[in-house]
């Protein structure tokens, strides 16, 4: 039988609109991992009455209820007592969280000060649940089960709910499918959605289990190939020639598999290999090395990066002469040019790269906006990129001219084609 | 009269969690410009008996229903059909759409080819309703009014219905509203959410009209005071007290007003000052640098920076000395003070930050993971802050690191308090 589940969000700041739910598409895109139906979602405010109706009618309804937000000290926060009336439960302390808030509380604050009550607010669970310790926050979460309904409850801040639906939600669903649901992402870079989407709607279209599914992604793109089997190794066995079918479809379009994204693959591929990178950012304003330094290890990646925002910074820490910047712009081919070869001399490393661009609002009365250079060298040469992103924003053109110079790395790194190739 | 609108988001991609309902939130930030309060927003599939529940349970609670999604010409676009039955409507062509469609679809199509019948379900409005032009896709919004609710359907791209709310609605929701609804925030850094809303709890249960709320943000907090009124004028009037009493009990613990927070906050106080900044990261890895420079505007303020994620880079680009950080460690108050003030040297900035700590997950058997210690430098001297980040995770301690930065720069640019004055 397929489980159905419903999501309800609580909090004011959402039905104000000052926040965006991304917390409910987070549980539903795991939910939908395990075959698990979604037909409802509700959001409500920081308002008991009707967090009682939404429990109410969901628990006529739905197998699931997963609820986020509302488990914090503040006094708005209410999701557990009003979950608790709905199901006619009392509150209890719960120790075992108690004693760990009350470690974080000293840890944190670094007095002999006591915990304040309303920090305490948050260890009551609803009795009979089980605590889902919250190692990314303070509010635990919990699940319990009744009137036949599995009922979970979930901070609501994004980066407390999704490691804690990797890590305490996960497991519970899995225990509760016969079969599992697998599967694997496939990423792209170089390609839009809508296009990928075009090319393999009819193949997709001809697919029941495993199926596909094209999303885009922080400027780049992914297909998730999902399967329902009994076993984990069935699931793989019929994954693998769909797999095998879209990336021969898509070429070295296709980066890799199952990675967060391309400045996550291109690091930890440099990592294994054992190579180190510098970068010198004009536009992108550290944006790179600080993406590169997301990824723990990085140390041993990065030897140093310069932030050259301004044409003195490009001479002062880099030595590119002010009369090339002069007569070619900061924004040029040249530029970039020197960019990746002089911090690749000045740091000693394998690779450098350089990034040079005009990433807006405002323009230098020579390029249009969103005009980049992306470059790169290595022992054997250097090479280019030049892209035109105007009409993408400011943030965008940082962050698709970062994705750039990943690409540049990742294909020299493994010997793919790369064009732009300046000299020797 | 307070008006009650719900919204009430149909599509598939919600329920899946493979799209995040932005649009919600456009749509309720809207309504709350206007004081219209919204107790309820659901979501549904692409599924006509959902969606008829779904209006009908909104019709007996609401005064305004407004839809998003479902308007365009593929076969699972059903919210017209599905709404005009819950009101018990029959769907009839718009003249006046149709044209405008058809000569859509010829200037796109650059062809002869009549438009296919899909593609006209999107001008079958129901009967009685107002066309809203969609300037920005295909698909018409429309607005009727029936059984005393008014009902207005807008199209679910965020592309298109941005521009359609700006332009359609909120002319419709000027008319009906007799008053306007404003907010400032106020923005702390230094101080937790609940440690504030805790101090603030008692003031905030006394207040009814203008109203305060604090929430979490990115490594700060801020506090929203909202007022309703019958003129901006008013309300402004309403609020100041309020804002004066709020800044009065937290000091300098509050940095400024309406902003998006402190990184861009601090920039622009940079720009405004003609100050100019350098900054050397460690552990930070370009992130601070990459924060001055998602404003626009940054390089008149960011003469330069470099990123010495190694003990390598440090002595290279910045010559501290190999010695001192063999013998103090790379984590250590000592590097601190070099790094601030050999970049504010190298390149002749008004002030220099340092950045130097231990991100994690990995620790240097010397110090506890989350240890990092924040420089700045100016003419008169060096103040360095150390903080301990343990267990809040590397992205947050990079974070924290940064905001700590910008509060030092702000707090120093503003003559405030400053403490851990190193030398002279």
């Amino acid at each position: 039988m397929t489980l159905k589940a419903e999501i309800i969000s609580v909090g004011t700041e959402l039905l104000l609109g000052t926040t965006i739910n991304s917390d409910a598409a987070d549980v539903a895109l795991l939910l939908s991992e395990y075959g698990i139906n979604v037909y409802w979602q509700t959001v409500v405010g920081d308002n008991p009455g009707r967090v009682i109706e939404a429990v109410q009618r969901a628990k006529s309804r739905a197998d699931i209820i997963i609820t986020t937000g509302g488990l914090g000290p503040t006094c708005d926060d209410l999701t557990k007592n009003a979950i608790a009336e709905a199901f006619g439960l009392s509150l209890v302390l719960n120790e075992e969280e108690e004693r760990w808030l009350r470690n974080l509380w000293r840890e944190r604050h670094y007095t002999s000060l006591d915990i304040t009550p309303n920090n305490l607010q948050q260890v009551m669970l609803p009795e009979g649940s089980t605590a889902l310790r919250n190692d990314w926050g303070t509010a635990p979460g919990c699940a319990f089960r009744a009137e036949g309904v599995l009922v979970i409850m979930l901070p609501g801040p994004p980066k407390e709910i999704r490691p804690m639906l990797e890590h305490r939600v996960r497991p519970i669903l899995a225990s509760l499918s016969d079969g599992i649901i697998a599967s694997h992402t496939i990423h792209f870079f170089g390609i839009g959605e809508s296009e990928m989407e075009y090319q393999l709607r009819d193949y997709m279209n001809s697919l029941t289990n495993p199926t596909l599914a094209p999303y885009a992604k922080q400027a780049e793109c992914l297909v998730r190939v999902t399967a329902s089997a009994h076993t984990r190794e069935e699931a793989e066995t019929m994954m693998a020639p769909v797999i095998e079918r879209v990336r021969g479809m898509f070429g070295d379009l296709a980066y890799g598999m199952d990675t967060t994204g391309l400045p996550e693959f291109t690091t930890k591929l440099m990592l294994e290999k054992g190579v180190t990178l510098a970068t010198a950012e004009s536009c992108t304003g550290g944006e790179l090395a600080k993406a590169v330094t997301d990824i723990p290890g990085a140390s041993a990646v990065l030897k140093g990066g310069v932030v050259v925002y301004t044409n003195e910074a490009k001479t002062r820490l880099l030595g590119v002469p002010a009369r090339l910047i002069e007569e070619k712009g900061a924004v040029s081919y040249e530029v970039a040019v020197e960019l990746a070869h002089r911090v690749r001399e000045l740091m000693g490393s394998d690779y450098g790269v350089g990034v040079t661009g005009l990433a807006g609002p405002d323009g230098d009365g020579v390029h249009e906006v969103g005009t980049v250079f992306i470059s790169l060298a290595d022992s054997e040469g250097v090479w280019v990129r030049e892209k035109h992103l105007s009409r993408r924003g400011r943030e965008n053109v940082r962050l698709y001219a970062c994705q750039n110079a990943f690409d540049m790395l990742r294909r020299r790194i493994a010997g793919l084609d790369l064009e732009g190739k300046v000299f020797p």
